[in-house]
């Protein structure tokens, strides 16, 4: 059982503060009665998050609704256990966020920590089985070995449990909370205020966000947030993240005549769509990446010192990636994985027009597609990306509709681009040089130690921006979870180590965070 | 009835031989006779088709081997009727060629005419009905008014006969027998030795042809073959068409990564094979349809001053076609039609990467594909083609590989393209300058009048190298069904008008080919 003292009443006893004080200051130490206590208390750190990786928790649909306030109240539970004042947070008909707080007497700096408790859609035939009933297996594997949980004895960390959010995000939230049992048992108390905001439709768009974090400014009030998201390093190092990428997307289409036409009777004569596609796409970037879209990296914001330093100290993995990949090369001049993925990108992601192969026939196309995603960086927009890309479309003599055009508009221009574009949303960088980046990247060095990976930019993309845009405070973003998790697809897992070194990261940055801030 | 009259029997009644002389001196006492003789026989002459176009002739599976022997006897028939000996002609195992001979006592001049007696394949769901059950319609469109031919009275030569092959080229073998008939009627004999010989796989692509005519090249030996496939110029004007363009096709494929790859976390970095695929394929043609493949003219054969001439003077089709087709400009620098098309062309008929519109993942492509097809010209050769684009290609620093590339092949080289040929086959094209290309000129001239369209070259591809490449005879091709047949479509059908017309021209060709000869 976890105890239920609250933490005013933990901190009066002045025994205990002085304990907290010295613990607090002895990142050892700490880490010692953390592991103790979770070496303790493994079963039932993982049976909480086998409990509640059991409710299904997909987000989005009005009918999934019942199922996301099912998870909202017991997550509340699992944080009043804790005797941790809990509620939610809505925005008009917004799903609930759930919010905790614990307030740190003598604390000088408000921390909210974030992860989310939906999760991505999950088909029990891709399973083959029930995506939340949970299962702990003796292995990375889904055909490794179940093992039941109340019989296991010691638990082995290589083992992991397998069900839809295990890792992204019920185990962060489970680690967060462990951490917190930890500390208390410990007798020490986090060094700020911590703020709990565990978001409801994350996977299906944060829809609602921005409008509850806006609602719900003066509560959520912070000198920083700390994201639970996404996975450590495919190397196992552990990584601190400040920023991600944005992306947009474009669907384009050229025309050519409107019916297909016999390519003997016209060829030579007749415009050929895939021809022109070709031409307009071979002018926006080149074999290595390079984007010829004039003004393209105006808005790209230069790195700093502290950012190319860390880049450059991030764990080579290119040789590896070609080999396992199939590539004798890659593009970017010679360029380094790390550093290509924090300059804005341009991928051709699909090209379509007629057939090819068996189904070719000797025809001139009537129209050819392409579709198209940009990586952003800060400070680009897909705003000023679109009006980049359709001035140098005009440029190129295009008459840009986005419509299917008519046979009179198609009569008229001689080259006509159908545009369709996605709303995308921009990229986030914090500043590595903040004194809350430096205040976190200690903490989590403190026990990740010299592989601590740190990352100024994911070349993916997260919507930092829903926080960067709403909040005065920086935003970074400290994963727990193993890179090999199978997040978004079948046979979702989190590995028990990952879980256990969560557990010292979140209990450390808790109570070390207030103390290294300076 | 068709008089049962041989050709031996009535030349050698001196009376008829003189009026002979006289109609086949006179073109246009020789034209009266034949059109009284058409007009008094309109009814049978339809007839006689029809019952040729209600046997169903797919050419090439051997399942359908049958069908075509039924009209290979029908066929037969049709000419021992008319007292000309007819046989079959075969090679090894293929489907029959059917043979007849109509030799002119003082002819010095032999020419063989072709045509096919095989068809398309025809579905009844898509022509709503048996397309070998042929059907007189009142107009142009399947919808139009059904005629009882036995009790329709004078024809309008605006009805039209449905039915498969009723214009490819059931209909052109029928107007070359009337024709013969006609002549018979007004006592004229052919001024050359004829030769028929109506081939039974065209639309299965001639396999065996070659094979029957080198088989039997004494019995087909000529001083020039006239060929009735193909339609007349979209305008309904006459044509005579002395070449066609050859045609090969070429499917090629890029790699990139051996899976699809988060364009997020590596895009910049792994090699993006849909934009490699661009920047190949704008290497090989510019928009205007130029070729940029290093050599790839070299092998072209100058046009004469009579093929530009005849060119020159074909009909402006340009704004018309611009109008109908929804484009407003076209290809090949402002050039005509008919000129661009006597030049080899090189299209993009199709496109294919991963995906495009609601199906576009933000992934980078695993491969991109492109299928292109070449009209050849004399003298260019399909291997010819392949050498120069596979020279271009290395040259680019392409890997060449016929077949999946493995994991070893994709690691050890950085830019891989799959090519896959088919055979294709070669251009053709008679100079319009030989004694036998003046003769028919004039010929169907004669009957066509200043509305006669001169063809040095289709932009389409018929393999007139087959004939070219095993005969020592030119070859020239005098179409006579409507451009709007739809040919190889559901509703294919013949005009009278067309029908009747095809009949003087092919009269005409025989009574007057060996006169104006020279």
């Amino acid at each position: 059982m976890i105890p239920r003292i609250l933490w005013k009443a933990a901190v009066v006893l002045s025994a205990a503060l002085t304990l907290a004080v010295a613990l607090n200051a002895d990142p050892g130490a700490l880490r010692g009665q953390v592991r103790a206590y979770r070496s303790a208390h493994e079963q039932e750190i993982v049976r909480e998050l086998a409990d509640f990786v059991a409710l299904r928790n997909v987000a989005g649909a009005s009918r999934d609704r019942a199922d996301i306030e099912r998870n909202a109240d017991h997550l509340i539970a699992m944080l009043q256990r804790r005797g941790i004042a809990a509620r939610r947070l809505t925005a008009g008909d917004s799903p609930p966020a759930v919010y905790g707080e614990v307030r740190s007497p003598g604390a000088t700096r408000t921390v909210v920590f974030y992860a989310h408790y939906d999760g991505q859609p999950a088909e029990a035939a891709d399973w083959g089985g029930d995506p939340w009933k949970p299962v702990l297996r003796a292995g990375a594997s889904p055909q490794a070995r179940e093992v039941d949980l109340a019989a296991a004895g010691t638990l082995d960390p290589e083992w992991r449990l397998f069900g839809r959010s295990t890792s992204d995000d019920k185990g962060p939230i489970v680690a967060m909370l462990a951490a917190l049992d930890a500390l208390r048992a410990a007798g020490a108390a986090p060094s700020v205020n911590v703020k709990l905001f565990f978001e409801g439709e994350e996977e299906a768009g944060s829809a609602h966000l921005t409008e509850i974090l806006r609602a719900h400014r003066d509560l959520l009030a912070a000198d920083a947030w700390v994201l639970g998201d996404g996975p450590v390093h495919q190397s196992r190092r552990m990584q601190v993240v400040f920023g991600a990428r944005g992306v947009t997307s474009v669907e384009m289409t050229v025309y050519g005549p409107v019916r297909a036409l016999h390519s003997g009777h016209y060829g030579n004569w007749a415009p050929n769509p895939a021809v022109l596609l070709v031409e307009l796409l071979s002018g926006l970037r080149s074999s290595e990446g390079d984007i010829r879209i004039a003004g393209f990296y105006d808005d790209v914001r230069p790195l700093i010192e502290s950012e190319r330093q860390a880049a450059a100290a991030m764990p080579p993995v290119e040789e590896d990636l070609r080999r396992e990949l199939g590539v004798a090369w890659s593009e970017g001049n010679g360029g380094r994985l790390q550093d290509l993925i924090m300059r804005p990108a341009l991928n051709l992601r699909g090209l379509k027009s007629a057939q090819v192969g068996d189904e070719a026939r000797n025809a001139i196309p009537t129209e050819a597609s392409a579709s198209i995603d940009f990586r952003l960086v800060p400070d680009q927009t897909p705003a000023k990306v679109r009006e980049r890309l359709e001035g140098h479309l005009r440029t190129q003599g295009f008459h840009i509709v986005s419509e299917e055009p008519t046979l009179e508009t198609r009569r008229a221009h001689p080259r006509i681009v159908r545009l369709t574009w996605d709303t995308g949303y921009p990229g986030a960088r914090t500043s590595m040089d903040l004194p809350a980046s430096r205040a976190v990247l200690q903490a989590v060095e403190e026990i990740a130690g010299e592989s601590l990976v740190r990352v100024p930019m994911l070349g993916g993309s997260i919507p930092m921006y829903l926080f960067t845009d709403s909040l005065q405070a920086p935003v970074i973003i400290v994963p727990i979870v193993n890179h090999d998790n199978n997040q978004h697809s079948a046979h979702e897992n989190l590995r028990l180590q990952n879980l256990w070194d969560g557990i010292e990261v979140y209990a450390n940055l808790f109570a070390r965070l207030g103390v290294v801030w300076r």
